[in-house]
């Protein structure tokens, strides 16, 4: 066969790999997805499918967990760029700078009270749960009210979860589970982090 | 050792370690990163991370290889809300749907000269160059020729590779790969890939 031959079956092939698996998955409805794994670049991939949903034409929300001191280049971009999308952050700055737990915990609690609001908002398309995993992990919320919450949403609201971790439970509720592994990370080589790469 | 006191030594021990990653790595420059892996949202990772950079200020273009017959969310995004970047793309449809080896060759020919022009440019910070592990795999472009053009940049120019593999001289070059792996897909559930979250 030549080499056109063989590249006109290859592509043929991949068409209609394609083609049949969209066919055979026929039921359409609001989606659950986790971000996680260890790797970075979790959120910046959460955002990502928010401006993307937004492309569309869909109505977007964030609400943001874990806020560091300083801005994110993601948070600039929204509130310099896109100040009309609904956007609430725990404003508690990374736990590990507060070291206190009970304020900790009484901001999460804050900052869900926004998130249960929007997920039963009838007519939020996208909503973005940033770090949400380590509220549970630490215990700041109680994962049998979040998982309810997430599973009583809003019919036709689809929501992004990131974090590490996040736990078998609200994993076996996600319709998607994407992991991000840093095979090679240029911190180990000794590159010092990077505006616009890194953070 | 009571509840608070266990968080606040490990809060104080996540601290310490973070800082003293970012104390030792000094060397500030642009960075070459790869993310591939054969989940979804590499496209959309680097589109997060382009509207990162914006968000700081930053000098940012994309060139797409491989381009769907319809406008995926990140294009319409692009276009109608931030029309002023620079923006090229390969134009052809997916390869897999052309089926002619010698014009999609060319049409990643003239394509990579848009990206070898960025490549070079000195006030660009961020340059996405979406799907370009394919057209190495099939043999679209010289792996000699684009590995040069990427040591060779723009100083200040960090760049952003999405696709599936990319080869280990590509790998070994990149200071970062990071890679996307579903662990749990909605489509091996039967439901539809739907707009927004799967494309």
């Amino acid at each position: 066969m030549s080499r056109d031959a063989r590249f006109n079956q290859a592509m043929r092939r991949q068409q209609a790999a394609v083609q049949a698996r969209i066919a055979q998955a026929p039921e359409e409805r609001s989606l659950l997805l986790l971000l996680t794994g260890d790797g970075k670049g979790k959120t910046t991939s959460g955002f990502g499918m928010l401006w993307r949903a937004l492309g569309y034409g869909q109505n977007v929300a964030v609400v943001q967990f874990i806020k560091g001191t300083q801005a994110s280049g993601e948070e600039l971009f929204l509130r310099q760029r896109h100040p009309g999308i609904p956007f609430f952050q725990m404003g508690t700055g990374f736990t590990w700078d507060t070291q206190n737990f009970a304020a900790d915990q009484a901001a999460a609690r804050r900052t869900w009270a926004q998130a249960a609001q929007l997920l039963q908002q009838s007519d939020l398309d996208f909503l973005l749960l940033d770090e949400l995993t380590y509220m549970l992990a630490y215990r700041f919320l109680e994962e049998d009210a979040v998982l309810t919450a997430l599973r009583e949403r809003s019919p036709r609201l689809s929501v992004v979860i990131t974090g590490r971790g996040g736990g078998s439970a609200l994993r076996e509720l996600c319709d998607t589970v994407s992991e991000v592994k840093n095979l090679k990370h240029a911190f180990d080589a000794g590159l010092k982090a990077r505006q616009g790469i890194d953070y």
